[in-house]
Parts: C-alpha cells; structure tokens; sequence
C-alpha cells in the first residue's frame, strides 16, 4: 500500500488540509498525519524526515504558513520527493508562504503547489505514487472523469441560470 | 532506464534548462526533449502529452514564462505529475510566470519550482523516479554528499578571505 | 444579430458575469455561454475555439482565476478576437488571474479587461462588434449617456449631503 | 482598406511600436500614427478621439507608461475599440503602466495587451478588422503558420543543443 | 475666503471625502464639491478644470479609485495645485490607484496623499492655502495642538489598560 | 530588573500589543509603556529616546503602522537596541509598515519582527536582556520547552480528528 | 521672491535632484539646498524645520530612498506644504520609498509625487507659490507650451521614422 | 571581549557581509564566521546553534538569499538573539528572502535588518552587545559621530555643486 507523509507545523492548519487527507484515502493511500514544527520542535522534524523511507513512506507532503520553512527543512534532511503546500496565514493572502516554499536554493527541491492547495497536493503525491502502483492509474483517471462531469453539471446549472435572465 | 520528457516553450529557454539536461544525464535519466508552445504549436502539446504514458515518459518536465500555461496544459492531458519551471521573462523577474504555474485550480496540480529553478526540477525529478528505480537513490544522496563538500570548500575559501581582512 | 460566446471555467463563477449577459442582451447581442475548464474538459475547450467561427461567434469573451488559462487557450485556437476577464479568487485580489490572462506570448493575444470587469468586456464585445453591426453604434452612445446622466444624478446626491455637512 | 490609429504618449515610445507598425502594414492594414500626450496635450487627444470614427478610423491602439492615462483618456471621447500598450518605464517593470491601463472604471473598457506587447496589439487589431474585412482571417491564419513553423524550427535548434551536451 | 475644489468620479466616493469636507469647512475654507468623471462626463471635467482659475478655485482636491485618472486628467487641465486621493476600490487595497495617481509624467504633478487620506488632502490644501491666507497659518498650528492633545488622552487610555494586565 | 521600553503611534495600537506586554512581565521585565507619535508630538518622542538609557531603559520596543516612523525616528536619537513591530493597517496588510520599518539607512538598524508580531518582539528584548541577566536564560528554555508542549497537543489533537475522518 | 528649501538625506542623491533645482531657478526661485539626514542629523532637520516658515522658506522639497523618513520627520515640524520625492534605491525600484512617504498618518501629509519624479516637485512648488506671486502663473504657463511643443516634435520625428518603415 | 557568530549559506555571499566584517572589528568584537547551508548541511547548522552558547557566542548574524531559512532555522536551535540579513538574489530585488526571514512563527522572533543592510546587523550586533560590555557604548557614539560628519562633508560637496548650477 503507498504511504504519504503529512506535516503541518501548527493543529490550527487542519481545517485546510482535511479534503486533502479525505481524497489521501479515497485513493487507498495510507496516511501519516503529525504536527510538527520547524522552529519549536526542530528535532522532532529533522527524525522524522531521516527516518522517513525506511519507515516506508514515499512522499511527504508539508504545509505551513509565513516563513514556512517547515517543507524546505523537511527538504534538508531526506531525498524523498517532498510536496509543499504553502497556508493562508494573515500576509497578503499567503505571498510570503509561497515564496518562503518556491524560491528554494539549488540541489534542495520542494514541489509547490499554489496557496492552500492541499487538494492538489493529494493528486500530485497520487500522480508521483503512480510511477510505482499501477492501481492508481485508473483512479487518478476515474478523478479526472469526475471532476469533468461536474463541469457538465455546471454547465447545466448555468444553461437554467442564463434562461431565467 | 528512467524517462523524463522536457518540454519548453521556445528555444530561447534552452538555455536556462541546459544545466538541467546535464544533471539529468547525470543520474542516467533518459531525456526526451521538445520545444512546443501551449499558444504557437496547441495541438502538438496535446498531442505529446497524451501519449506521454505510453511513449514511456514517467516524469514531465515543462518550462515556461510570462502567462506560462505550458506545464498547466499538459497537465490538463495526462496524469503523470507534471514539473513547472518558470522562466524569468522581462516582468517582475518572473512573478508572472511563477503565479501563472503554482496557481492552478483544484484537481490539476503543476509541481512548481522556483523562478528559473530547473536544476531542482531535475533533483525533484529524479528523486519521483527513485520511488520505482532504486538505483537512483544512491545518486541523489552522492549528489547531496557533493553539495555538502562544496559548502565545506566554501568554508575554507570564506575563512581564508576572513583572515585578510 | 451579432453572437458573442462567453466561456467560463466553472459555474461559480456565473455570478460574476450576470450582469455583463445581462448587458449583452440590452445590446441586442446573441450570447451562447457555456461552462468549460482549460483543465478539467481541454478538449471540449479546443472543439468550441476550433469551431467557433463557423458557429457563427463573431468574439469571445472567457472569464477565469488563479492561474487563468482559459481565455489563452481559447485564442491558442481560434483567430477571433478573445476577451478575457481575470476573476478575484482568493489571492491578492486576482492579481494571480490578471498576470496569467494579460501577458501573453507574442502572436496571441488576450484583450484583458480589469479584473472582475466582465461588464467592461460587454462593452468592449460591443464596440468591436459595432465595426460590423452598424445598429450598435446608436446603443453605444445611449449607454454613455445613461452613464452620463447617473453622473449627473451623483451630483445632485452629493450636492444633497454637502448642504447637510 | 482597414485603418487602425497608433498613438503615443512620447517619440521615446516609438522603439517599442515599430514592429507592430511593420506587423500592421503585413496586414494590409492603413496605419495612423501620432505623438500626442493625455497631459501635455490633452485638447489634441480629445479632438483626435472624437473624429476618429468619421476619419476612418476603426480601431485605436493607444501605447503608455507610468500612470498611463492615454489609452483610457481616448476611450473616454470615443465608442471605437482602444487597445491599451502598457509600456514598461522604470518602475517595477511596468506594473503602474499595466494597473493603470487595465483597470478601467465600468462602462469605459479598454482592451490591454501585456507589457511591451505592441505586437500583440497588432494582432488583435487585425483580429478585430477580421469581422469586417475578410481577407484578414486568411491572412491571420498564414501568421499562425509562420509561428507554428519558427516552432519547428526552434525544435531542430534544441535538437541539435542537446546531442552537443 | 480661500477657496478648495473637490471633485470626485462617482458620488459612492461621497464617504470617503465627507471628513475631509468638514475639515476644510473647519478651516473656513470655501469647499466646491462636484461629481464629474473623466471618463463618463470628460467634456464638463475638462471644463471644469479650465476655468478653476478664473472661478476663484486655488487648489484643486480630486479623489479616484481604480486607474484613477481624474486628478491627472484635472492637471492636464489647469497649472494650480492638484491634490491627489487614492480610492481604495477592490484591488489590493487601492495599489492600482495609487500608482495611476502618483506615478504622473513629467511636467504635469498631482501632489499625492496616502490611500483613502483625504483628511490629509484637506490639511496639505490648507498648508497650500496659508501662503496666501495667514489666518490659517494659527488654525494649522492649533490643529495640531488639538492632535497632540488627543495623543495624551491615548497616553492615559493605555496607561489604564497596562495597569488592568 | 531588566527594562523595556514599549511605544506606540496610538492607543489603538494597544490590542495588538497587550500580549506582548503580558510577556514582557512573564519575564519579570520591567516595562514602560507610552503613547508618542513620531509625527504629532515629535519632540516628545525625541526626548523619551535621548534620555532612555539614563532612564534604565535597556531595550526599546516600537509599533506603528503605515509610514510607519516611530521606530527609525526614535533609533535615530538612541544606541539602544530598537525592535520594530510593523502594524497592519488597512494597507497590503501592512507591507507599507514593513518596508517604512526594515529598509532602514546604513548605520541606524532597527531590529524588526513580522507584520503583527509582537510577541516576537517581547522574545526578542528577553534574549537580548538575557546577555545581561542570566536569569532570562532558564525563563527562555522553559518558554520553549511550552511551545514544545502545545505542539504535543496539537499533535494529539490532529490524531483525534484524523481517526473521526 | 519665492523661496523653496531643498533636503536630501545624502549628498548622492543630488545628481536625481539636479534638473530640479535648475527648473526652479528658471522659475526665478530662490532655492536653499541642503543635505540632513533624518537618522544620521536628526536635530539638524527638527530645527530646520522648525524654523523654516521664519527663514522665509515657503514649500519644503524633501527627497529620500529605502525606509524614506525625512519628508515624515520634516512635515512633523512644520506647517508649510512638504513635498516628498521617493528616490529609486535598490528595493523594488523605490517602492518601499514610495510607500514610506505616501502613506503618512491623518494630520501630517506630505505631497507625494512619483518616484524620482524631481522635475514634477519643482513644478508643484511653483504651482503652490503661484497662489502668493502671480509672475508665476505665465511662466508656467510657458512651461507648458514648451512642453506641448516638445511633443510637436516628437509627432515630425516619429512621422519621419514611420516613413522610413 | 564581545563576541559574534557569522553564517552565511555561500561563501557567494561573503561579498556582500564583507563591511560588516570590517565594522564588528572596529568595534573589537571577536567574529566567527563560518559557512553552513541550512539545506546542504542541516546538522552543522544544528550542531552550531545548539553549541553557540556555550563557544562563548553572544549574538548570531545569519545572512540568506531567496527561501532564505537560515537564520530561521538557527533561530529554532539556540536562544540567543539571531539577526537575519536578507540577501538580495535575482527574484524581486529580495522579497524572497526578506519575508522568508522576517515572518517567523510566534515564539522564535528573528531581528531582521534590511535587504542586504549587513552594516546594519553590525551595528545591531554592537548594541545589543553593549547591555553587557560598557566600552561599547562610546564606539557607537563614535561611529554616530562619525557619520554626522559624513552628512556634513555631503552637505559641502552638494553647496559646491549647487554654485556651478
């Protein structure tokens, strides 16, 4: 079964992170979700990225907020492919999340994804997951059939709407 | 052997991702690369990445700048994960670009680097094919040991300038 | 009678563009909306643009956010005029939206309007339509001076509130 | 023969206009070029944007930097389509020539090209004029071939790169 | 008297400006206040601007929103003093209006305040105003009395607060 | 017993700052807390900095939003170290009070938090006076060792919501 | 005679402010340049400006870069208008100067104009002085024409190099 | 004798934290400057913070470019006051790096300088300092002292270069 990490550095970044987990499970993805800080448990961040693929998992995905340097930290200590998503926090709609996340120095990547996007954060570690579990193909491809008749959904939706003007 | 695709919009950006072609032959990475454009050239956008799958390409690597829609379009045509690099143009150093890749909507993720980072979408990329080739892992951690020495020559040329002062 | 089509990403986004349907219609403009995504349905996107003008759209208007694709694509494959309205999502006011629908490469234009300024792009289809539908002309300047004499109705508002100062 | 009015805020601006005044010429399209400025000469602006559409005038590309008020100042005295150029000075790449042009009040829409974008200004004339004059629709589609084929060739240079690494 | 014009685009600008009204009526100053648009009623701004001088105006208050013209549009217009107001409208808190008020060519200023500052529109005219009018030269000075004063009473205020912690 | 100075543009600063001063005194260091505004009663604030080291006061905390002076004015009349808090107000969420603050001239620093961050601010004056008073040392560790704790509890509680999905 | 006093933070600031000066000795105004620094002189600029109305000094022209204080720290000690120039430093093209002059606190306004936009200070002081010496009112008046003429110009240049296409 | 931890994360960077160097010897404070990446050679960075107390280090300056987390990550291992410079890299002049060090998290405060101001976090460095060690009291003096000189020496030169205006 694959293995996700999830981090996030405060319990407060759960709320944003919830659907992620759910669609995490919903492609039979098992999950291991902690709280941890880069900067108040630093220790705890760096033996959990060390010990990380030989606990079996294969992605991590981190998500923190302001100067979140939890993702690149997180980086720094394994070669595990690691998903950042950077968090809302109250800075110009997260500018300083994304940039703190993105803008990593050579040799260390972290794979963005946009503000509070912890959704795609969920398809991305599934689409990195694929490469080694073929059964997540077809999921990935059933997603993509959903989520396409939703926009036929929406376009009814908006058929009645532009009658009714 | 492991597959990448590296796709950009024009042969202008060959230059920024020729570092990143190296580092891929570096990790024994086949690299199968093509100048597309998401607006010039739609349908053979298309076209490549629906057939990524199958011509064997595990990893897509797309660069692009100013509205850089590339990656997120072929995105839209595979489910293989799909690396963004953004290219910095002549606006903003690229805040264009990177906004324009990180940004996508829900369902359809772009792992995107820093601003002209395509050496990290190399490391990312290797370290997304090492779930399935094992080989690479050990690459990854020499090219970290390198890393690591490289900052220990800095040292040493930091502490010879520290002496002059 | 002149047909504009109006394409937008997601049915949420509707009511952001009521008003501009609503404003075509006065126009006595044709409007065909649809709801399809740059992402979740491509090819539906490229079948519309592909057959647009034999469909009788004479313009068309595509509304987006966040990493905005939508109108780009749209005028990837068609050579009728695009306008495209940046949608205010939830980063920094849609300047996300903005940068990723106005700086298009070179040779396919996008005619941006300002961010959620659907009713401007009416009155911009409008304008451009009029070079061919003579009878827009007339509608065009009544509009004006409607917005004129609401001017003048917020001087005799303001007049009121000053004498009461 | 179709007749597109160019105006600049500046001689300084004309560098950045030049290839879209060849580009229009392509196009078999009558150019009108001036130098007149919204706030050194306002009087020749209005009066220029007022007779505009019985001089012939079909569509109006107005090109400014700073706080460019040019394109909106025209569209303000004319119901004919104005095509925005933010052109980039020195501040922050252009960002005040872009919010400038792009965010216009509703009912006064000005249709705005990217940074520098002259050429796309051109493009998107000719798109416009296409709904009149239709020997512009084979025209703008040989322009599409043109670019697709500096694609190709673009390819074969990057071909050529990588076998050299 | 000395005498202030206030123009603004729209009387929704009304709350914003209504302070700034009373305080030039604080400093017995003549206030003319007008809704004009430079973009819906360009003709009666342009008028109005013209014979500022002559009807007694001495400086000139005009507040804007958005690709704020109006003060740029009023100096075009007229050599007294223009005084500049951002509008805070909906995006990114006003930046777009006030790089299109501050960001002015040479030769034409408009003496800008902060975002929504109209209350120190009212003082900089009065400050303007005093090189003619002495009288106001003891109003400003007991102005700023009364502002040292209101920081005492916060000086008291917290000094309760700190000691209820 | 150590000492802070705390110093605020306007009492409306308090609540932004009251957690800080709560701190402040969890330290045991003594802090005196007053309203000046660099620019309403500017002498007042040049005399609290010129006299402050005489006064004991060891470290200066200051708080202001906007054009935000009252730091750099009063590190222009101290060697003390100077801790700036830039205030969110109504603008970019603050980034005009960041950038008034951080950029500050070669040869005056003042030390600056985050945007709102002023329970920064109070660590950073305890390690700073920890130089000094060895008993800050022991204070600190254990203010750690709690953020440490409520990260447990966040981690506990995250595993509860987890198990409910 | 009019007489207008000139304060920059640093002698390297005077090449931006040099056509300024030069335009008001043209204007036949008595400029008094001075270079005071707001961190580095802090005394020297309070008793400038507390006795600049008394010195005769009738607009106050301050120029700064990077956390721009010294137009704030003036207008703090002076009634008379102060016109802030934002001088380009090295941060985002002066934007942090721009909004460190801007945005000033209700009560204390300085009359901003664009970043490095020192003619522009010029013409608005002699625009302010106009109000009390009427000799100004038909130079700038010429100045005006002059400019109006400079873009006659530039219409028989860019008529010439159109020609040439 | 004083004395003050210097990393940086390049030896690339020693360019630009040179002066600084120079400054703190001025002022007779011992410096230990190393090389350490908090990405490449995370445990160094540990090992370092964990044991700078206890080495006799009082105050650390880190000093980092782009997702710049050094100084944010020492920060998290040692409770002595840590200033972080943001290095100005390619992406906006340094915004990166400046809101990746200046928005820390609650509880870990970095006292952050301006973009490159290295001589800044000197300067900081030797107030700080100066709770403890007396004689570093007159060296800031001094150093003030000095740099009012400097403003005097300007002051003649620009008196110069306005008689040959």
């Amino acid at each position: 079964m694959p293995k996700v990490g999830v981090i996030m550095g405060s319990s407060n970044d759960f709320t944003a992170l919830e659907n992620m987990i759910r669609l995490l499970h919903e492609f039979k993805i098992d999950v291991d979700v902690h709280v941890m800080s880069a900067h108040r448990t630093p220790a705890r961040v760096q033996e959990y990225a060390l010990s990380a693929r030989t606990s079996g998992i294969e992605v991590i995905i981190a998500a923190a907020g302001k100067a979140a340097h939890l993702p690149g930290v997180i980086a720094a200590y394994t070669n595990l492919p690691v998903i950042g998503v950077p968090i809302k926090s109250s800075f110009m709609d997260g500018l300083d999340s994304l940039l703190s996340i993105v803008q990593m120095p050579n040799g260390i990547p972290v794979a963005t994804v946009g503000v509070n996007g912890s959704e795609n954060a969920a398809i991305l570690a599934a689409q990195i997951l694929s490469l080694r579990y073929d059964e997540l193909v077809p999921m990935l491809r059933n997603y993509r059939a959903k989520m396409s008749k939703a926009v036929d959904q929406g376009e009814m939706t908006v058929q009645k709407e532009v009658e009714l003007l």
